[in-house]
């Protein structure tokens, strides 16, 4: 099958100089993929710069993006001609809109103007004691991905810190329902080690537990069998 | 001599999931630190997880740091013990304090209440359409390095995006005098690419110009020559 893969974390620029990075280190993608390709699967995977790739394969493409307008761009091309989506990127919710001095932001009769300013410096200036960062929300891409191809089957990702096995559950299944997703697999951030990642792969009415990476993407290859 | 480097860029958390990151790949400091360990000093490099590194040397110890605060710490420690500098790292302005929801900040009467608070949750909700991220002011590491060593030959960077040579040259001598430095490398973003890495070395009556990577590492190493 033709198998469209997300990994990584996006970063939203602040300046030229900064970014707000959602932290990804791209391994669990690049098993995925890896265990995609020997079965026989085409792979396209979309990740960022410092992510870990996977080792490079006959069916493997990989393209690069650095941010959500990016991230939205290349899926709204893609999702289109693949079979199924599994979407393991760390997407930025918010994007910086403008940063000022504490003093401009106090002094203002109507915070909302900020929400239309753009800063004009290419490297903001740190001479303030407090800055304050405007930031809007960013599309979610996800909810967007049967909107493009309603016969995709799509495998979504939850991550959450520190919470009850119920809770990470019920979320997941707010998640499956409101993107029409197949799947998601949720995780715990204090759960997810270089020895372990644990996992729950969450369908509408069963779930099912992995507890390393190999093992979630042992799981998934299975799954996308059965949508064959 | 012994000679402590710093290199790539600090990242402070938001959250559990989310950093602001100065960008430095941490190259500039690699050749930096090679072209001192074939001229036969001992390196101290401290630098960050994404830094490119040095190939390993028995004169050669790396020490990795995260934030501003962790720089702090390992600065205050070793500076005592090092005849020279040389501090390429990027390191953050700011540092994350409390972020919350636009209507959470336009209902407030006295905005320094945001001051004192931090986010309880491990993960911040993003259900917000516009957020709101207060950053206080981190201490400036380079102007302490002289109060916890006179001695030290301190050589700063300077970075500034897009701005002329005179501006470029007079900032870094306004940082030079500031931080009882002996030399400021100033550069600047749009003049730094693969090929290329125009620099000024700015002392108080002269300057030198390099023009990539390798040539500010060799004009560095002559100036520490003199140093000794």
């Amino acid at each position: 099958m033709k198998i469209l893969v997300t990994s990584g974390g996006t970063s939203e620029k602040i300046d030229r100089v900064r970014s707000i990075t959602n932290h990804s280190s791209g391994k669990l993608g690049k098993i995925i993929t890896e265990t995609l390709l020997k079965a026989g699967h085409e792979v396209c995977l979309i990740t960022t710069l410092q992510a870990v790739k996977p080792v490079s394969h006959p069916n493997l493409r990989i393209i690069e993006i650095k941010n959500t307008a990016d991230l939205l761009q290349v899926m709204k091309d893609k999702v289109m001609d693949y079979q199924v989506l599994i979407h393991s990127m760390a997407v930025s919710d918010y994007t910086p809109v403008y940063m000022a001095g504490f003093d401009e932001i106090e002094s203002s009769q109507d915070l909302t103007e900020f929400l239309d300013k753009k800063n004009q410096e290419t490297k903001i200036s740190s001479k303030e004691d407090v800055q304050v960062l405007f930031l809007k929300k960013n599309p979610k891409i996800i909810s967007l991905v049967k909107e493009w191809n309603p016969n995709i089957h799509l495998i979504g990702f939850k991550l959450l810190v520190d919470v009850s096995q119920e809770h990470l559950i019920q979320i997941a299944r707010e998640s499956l329902e409101k993107n029409q997703a197949d799947l998601i697999v949720a995780n715990d951030l204090t759960q997810i080690s270089s020895e372990q990642h644990k996992a729950y792969l969450v369908e509408k009415n069963s779930f099912q537990t992995a507890m390393s990476k190999h093992e979630i993407a042992d799981l998934l290859l299975e799954k996308i069998k059965s949508y064959d």
